[in-house]
């Protein structure tokens, strides 16, 4: 029988052009941090400066804390929460992709509670304390269409000594403010846009075929599969393309949904060990590495989930035409031909990510409808290198 | 191009026996204004004194106000606001269907403001003046499915002395949790189970072909859609089959969140205008008069939403399978044959409701995706009439 519960706090502004609306809606505090990533985009592209100058409309100050990695580290969430104490700032903004928006996640929670954020992470080696003091409010100012964090409570930080990278979040870690402006999307390049849209893509289907699934995030994921199987390629192609910018960010903010009414399963927690141990390897494109054998092993598991997926992206509601879809969609991406050993993964290593991902994560296996032995998380792994 | 705000900051509780929930779920006060209808069966069925004995297990004290009709009127908003500020209750709680949940919202606004409910209220002789002070915060318990106001921001009140009936919301009016547990529904009788459930049919519908519908509302919709076409039948049938109640329960629900992210549209107008001036006639029955005329008249509007709409049902995708479908699902709920005259309305009065219903509610005419003349709305209700 249908049980859930549904709470999704965000107030999400969503559109091209929206970003503008940053000087009129209501906003938590006075005084921000701006957690921006160690690149140059959000300076190059006037970013960071329309934010600061959108922000100074509504008389709130801001201070920049601009050395987010791609993979964010703990060290950063640590640095960060410091200077968001010594400069009193009353909210955070994260501004940019997944890494900025969930390293300003931690750094909210950080900057009202003692002790490090490995204490409160769950999983791993993390203690799994609660979160006392309540977090800063965060505001979420996307300018990619990947991770869905504007949309969900979640915020991914590995652990650099640690090779641990873990997923983490509670209510108060929902963005309070969340701007989706398609229109920043359309400097990414077409490597990174097809790497997101797929991490998007993942985050529908595996919450579609979660075993916590409910009719609500069903109807959010069916949507996003559908969006991003329409426009993905197109907005690869063409970066300018603002139709297709927009429909993968809605699908994008849709898989936020997912993720704040489903979960994950266990795809990504082999993917997190990947990327624990190999930083440079994209997020995306671990997921993309490991899909076709990981979805191959779950449409025996829930074939009819996988024929209404098949639906979604246009062929005949037939199981086996998922995969199909799925494969056809990574070559109108061209990123049907990624290889582990691209990132200097060797065969060897399967092994001890294998085992990583159940240690670290192991809290998403128990999402899937089919309870994986550690040998079948290996034979995944394995084919996915091969 | 999409452009949307989402703001649902509503936790629903969802599920059989989930009322327990209430024992456990952290609560917005101390001291519980309950709202309840002026019928039995909230006291019959033993729900009130539950809720009651619920809310002690968390030491909330409460206060019972039981005069609501079912087409709830100003004077009772005035007169709980009243007991609310001499008990000094600091919460709200709506039991029933929703017209006490409705209640509860305008007995919130009034409890912290001065003046008269129609000095809020946009719309008829409302005066529109701002909430300044605040709402008391809200508990909503749905007993019914229909109007999906514990997902919603909305509550509609009659102002007796006036015939208007209008709706009205504000952020604070989304309640802070809504528990729906469909036990609770298998109580309501086949014909009242059938109204509740074509109101929130409509409310999904309407929501769907609205000029302001997004994807997320559309997600919403059609899910309900194929809900209700699925399970309404069943569920009138026999009002014990929990599965049955659940997926409507369900559809009810997500239907609120059709209302909450697009709007319903000059359908409800008209039949705000019919219980206005007969405040005996159900919502839900006015609206199934209604429906055959007016969703003949925009099945030409918007026709490829119509076949979206009628595959949702179960059909093949053609606009003109909607009405089909619709029809048909009436007769098997056995609310093919409601008649205006039944409640003793006569083709004399359809020109004064029809001019009434863009006097109070003409809002909702804005949200037609073609703008009705004055003409064209009378010959849609003489139509429904005949």
């Amino acid at each position: 029988m249908t049980n859930f519960k549904y709470y999704i706090p965000t107030r999400v502004i969503f559109g091209p052009g929206k970003l503008d609306e940053l000087a009129r809606e209501k906003l938590p505090g006075k005084k921000a941090l701006i957690v921006v990533s160690g690149g140059t985009s959000m300076k190059k592209y006037g970013y960071l400066e329309r934010v600061q100058n959108l922000l100074k409309q509504q008389d709130v100050e801001s201070v920049v804390f601009d050395k987010i990695l791609p993979n964010p580290i703990l060290d950063h969430v640590t640095e960060g929460a410091e200077i968001a104490k010594s400069e009193d700032c009353d909210f955070v903004v994260g501004l940019g992709g997944g890494s900025s928006i969930d390293s300003a996640k931690s750094i909210a929670i950080m900057a009202k509670n003692p002790g490090n954020y490995w204490d409160y992470v769950s999983g791993g080696s993390g203690k799994g304390q609660p979160v006392e003091n309540g977090v800063l409010p965060i505001v979420a100012i996307t300018t990619t269409a990947g991770t869905g964090t504007e949309a969900d409570p979640w915020t991914v930080i590995t652990h650099q000594d640690r090779d641990e990278k873990i997923g983490f979040g509670i209510e108060e870690t929902f963005p309070t403010l969340s701007i989706v402006d398609p229109e920043l999307m359309v400097s990414i390049p077409p490597h990174l846009t097809a790497y997101q849209g797929f991490d998007a893509f993942f985050h529908a289907v595996e919450g579609y075929i979660a075993n916590i699934a409910t009719p609500v995030s069903d109807a959010y994921a069916l949507a996003s599969i559908e969006l991003i199987a329409k426009s993905l390629a197109a907005a690869v192609k063409d970066g300018s393309n603002i139709e297709a910018r927009t429909d993968i960010a809605l699908a994008n903010t849709l898989s936020g949904f997912v993720e704040s009414t489903s979960s994950c399963t266990s795809e990504h927690s082999m993917e997190h060990a990947m990327s624990a141990y190999y930083p440079k390897l994209p997020h995306g494109a671990g997921l993309i590495m490991l899909s076709g054998s990981y979805f191959s092993f779950f449409e025996k598991v829930v074939p009819e989930r996988f024929a209404k997926m098949a639906a979604a992206m246009g062929m005949e509601e037939k199981p086996e035409n998922f995969t199909t879809a799925l494969l056809k969609l990574q070559k109108d991406c061209g990123v049907d031909n990624l290889k582990m050993s691209d990132y200097c993964i060797s065969e060897e290593d399967i092994k001890k990510m294998s085992e990583n991902a159940s240690f670290a994560m192991g809290g998403l296996f128990t999402m899937d409808r089919y309870k994986l032995s550690a040998d079948e998380t290996y034979d995944i792994m394995l084919k996915a290198y091969k």
